[in-house]
C-alpha cells in the first residue's frame, strides 16, 4: 500500500495507473481500430492473426520461409509514432520488377526475422525502431495454416483460398481448425488475463476474427479474464461468407468460437451510407449487416449503437497487384475508439450505456 | 568578431570548431574509412560515386528506374549512431526466392526515393531514421552511366562491364566519360570548397574514385579549394585494370583526372601481409601497389607511411549472389582515420610529419 500526491502525478499518466486495452483481430480492421486508440492514454497490446498467406506475405513465405508479417506490419504502423514518412515506407509497395507487388514493410520484418532469429525477437526491433507506442504480439510462433471443412467434406487449405472461396456461405463450415495446431504465444495470455477491456473485431470474420480464437490458449484466457469483452461487429457481409449475417448471427458465431457467452458489449453503426453505395454493397457483397431491437427479447450483450462510419473515401490503390480490393464502407477509428474508451471509463457506471442503446 | 570564453566551450565542441572533412569514393573503401572517421569530433560529408549499375543496384536500376542506392547504402550505414541491428538490416542480402542477393538496405533507399520524389531527398530522410553523424552527398543526381574508350577503339560501358573486363590493363583506356554527362550535386561543390580537408580513396580506381572526378564541377572545386588533398592509395593492384602500379603511377593518373597537381599527401600501408596473402595476390590479382622511396627525386606530394593494414579477416558471404567476391588485404579504418586526423590536427605543424615519413 502506498499514497500518490495526486497533484505530483504527471501527465501522460505513469503506466501504474493506465488502463489496459487488448486488441484481437488483423488487416485493415485493426489498422483502423489501433490508429484510432493510440491517441488515448491505455496500455495497448495488439493481438494479431498469424495466418495469412496471400498476397505478398504468401510469397514471402513460401520463398523465405518466414512467418507471416502482413498483419503484424500494419498494427505496428498504427501504433508507431514516427515520421510519417517512415509510416509511408512501410505500406509502400514497390510496383515493378521482381519486386512488384511486395510491401516494403513486410520485407523490414522478414528481414529483421532472419537477422535476430525469431519472428517475435523481429517484431520487437521493428517496434522500437518505428517508435511504436504499446505492444503487438503475434497470436501464435507457430508457421501454421487455416483450414475449413465444409459440411460435404470439402476442405478449403489457407486463408487466401478460404478468403476467396464462395463455398462456405453456400455449404456451412463444419469445422475449422488450424493445421499444425498452433499455441499461443505467452506474453497473448498474460495480456488477455490483466486486462481491463478485450476488443475483438472488427475484420474478416473468418480470415482475421477466427484464427486468434483457433490459437490453443486465447478462448480459454478470453474466458477467464475479468475483462469486459467488446465484439466490434463488421458493418457489411462477406458474399460467399456471411451472406444475410445479422448482428446477432455474428455474436453468436463469436461465442460459439470462443466456447461460451463471453461477449459483453456489441457496437453496431447506426449512420446510413449512401444509397448508391448501400446498393452497390448489395449486389457485389454481401449486404449490410443488420439488426433489429425486437429480434430477441433477453441478449446475452448490450447493444452500443453510434454513429462508426467513416466519411474518407479509400481507393483502391493500384501498384498494390498482389493483394485484394478493399471495401469501401469502413469504420471510422476515430469514432470507434471514442465509444470503446467512454466504456471503459465509465466502469461502473456502466448503467449510463443503457442509455446510449 | 565575438570572443568565447573558452572555459564555457562545451565539448564536444560545438559545430562552429569542428574541422570539415570531405571524402570522396565509394564502396567498400568508403565504408572501412567512414567507420573508422566518424568517431572524432569533425564536420563529415561524404560525396559518394552514383555509376554502380552492378548486382542488386543494378536490378533496382533496371526495373524500378531508381538512381544506384548501394553505394549510399555503404556509407549511410558507415555513419549510421543507430542499434547494431538496424545497421544489420541495411547490410541484411535477401538469400532465397525473387528477393535473392537484394540488400535490405537498396530496397530502403530506392523505397525512400519513390515515396519522396529524388534521390536526394530519400538519402536526407534515410539519414534521420539512421541517425547519420555527419552528410552523405550522392555526387550527382544526373542517372548516368561510366563509358570507357579503349586504345583501340573498344567502348565498355557501364560500372559493372567496366569492373569485369580485363582489356583495360591490356589496350589502355584513351577516354573515361559519363553519358550522359553528369552534372555535381551543388551541395558537393559547396562542401569541397569549404572543406579543411579532402580525402580521395581508397576504392575500387576505376570503377569507385573515377566515377566521381568525371562529374562536371567536381575536379573544379577540388583544384579551386583551399583544403589539404589526401589521396588513400589502393593497398593492392586490380588485376586487368591496374597491374603492376606504383604509388606514382596512381598518383599520377588521379592529378590527371583533375586536370593539375593537386595531391597534397599520399597514405602508404609499411606493414606487410603473410607471405601466403600476398602470394594468393600475386597470382589471383593484380599483386601489391609498390613504392620505392628513390623512384623520383621531387615529388609533389608527400607520403606518409604507417602501418595501415587490417586485421580482420573478412569472408565471402554466401547469400550475396549478386555482388562480386571481396579482396582480403585491406585498409584498417581506425588506424587510417587516425593519420587523417593527425594530418588535420597538426596544422601549420606539418612539418613534423617529415618524421613519419
Amino acid at each position: 500500500m502506498f499514497w500518490v500526491h495526486v497533484d505530483r502525478v504527471q501527465f501522460p499518466a505513469p503506466r501504474l495507473f493506465m488502463k489496459k486495452v487488448v486488441t484481437i483481430g488483423g488487416g485493415t480492421g485493426s489498422f483502423m481500430l489501433l490508429s484510432g486508440l493510440r491517441k488515448y492514454p491505455i496500455e495497448l497490446s495488439a493481438i494479431v492473426s498469424m495466418a495469412d498467406d496471400g498476397g505478398s506475405t504468401g510469397v514471402l513465405r513460401d520463398e523465405l520461409g518466414v512467418l507471416p508479417p502482413g498483419d503484424v506490419r500494419q498494427c505496428l504502423v498504427a501504433l508507431s509514432e514516427s515520421s510519417d514518412i517512415l509510416r509511408d515506407l512501410m505500406n509502400y509497395r514497390f510496383a515493378n520488377g521482381g519486386l512488384s507487388g511486395h510491401s516494403f514493410g513486410n520485407l523490414f520484418l522478414s528481414a529483421l526475422e532472419k537477422i535476430t532469429g525469431s519472428f517475435s525477437e523481429g517484431v520487437l526491433e521493428a517496434s522500437k525502431i518505428l517508435n511504436v507506442k504499446g505492444e503487438v504480439i503475434p497470436v501464435t510462433a507457430t508457421d501454421t495454416s487455416l483450414k475449413v471443412k465444409l459440411a460435404d467434406g470439402t476442405v478449403l487449405s489457407g486463408e487466401h483460398e478460404i478468403n476467396t472461396s464462395k463455398l462456405i456461405g453456400k455449404i456451412g463450415i463444419k469445422r475449422a481448425f488450424l493445421a499444425p495446431q498452433a499455441k499461443a504465444n505467452k506474453k497473448a495470455i498474460e495480456k488477455i488475463l490483466s486486462a481491463d477491456l478485450i476488443v475483438i473485431g472488427p475484420g474478416n470474420h473468418y480470415c482475421s476474427i477466427l484464427p486468434n480464437l483457433l490459437v490453443e490458449g486465447i478462448p480459454e484466457a478470453i474466458l477467464k479474464s475479468k475483462a469486459k469483452v467488446v465484439y466490434n461487429c463488421n458493418l457489411s457481409n462477406k458474399r460467399g461468407h456471411t451472406d444475410g449475417f445479422s448482428l446477432d448471427d455474428y455474436v453468436d458465431e463469436i461465442n460459439g468460437f470462443l466456447g461460451g457467452d463471453r461477449i459483453d458489449f456489441v457496437t453496431f453503426n447506426t449512420k446510413k451510407a449512401s444509397e448508391a453505395l448501400v446498393k452497390r454493397y448489395k449486389q457485389k457483397d454481401g449486404g449490410l449487416v443488420t439488426f433489429e431491437e425486437e429480434d430477441r427479447a433477453r441478449r446475452g450483450y448490450r447493444v452500443i449503437r453510434a454513429d462508426l462510419l467513416s466519411r474518407i473515401k479509400t481507393k483502391h490503390d493500384p501498384s498494390d497487384k498482389i493483394s485484394a480490393e478493399r471495401s469501401f464502407i469502413r469504420h471510422d477509428g476515430e469514432r470507434l475508439a471514442k465509444v470503446l474508451i467512454m466504456l471503459l471509463e465509465l466502469g461502473e457506471y456502466e448503467s449510463i450505456l443503457r442509455d446510449i442503446v
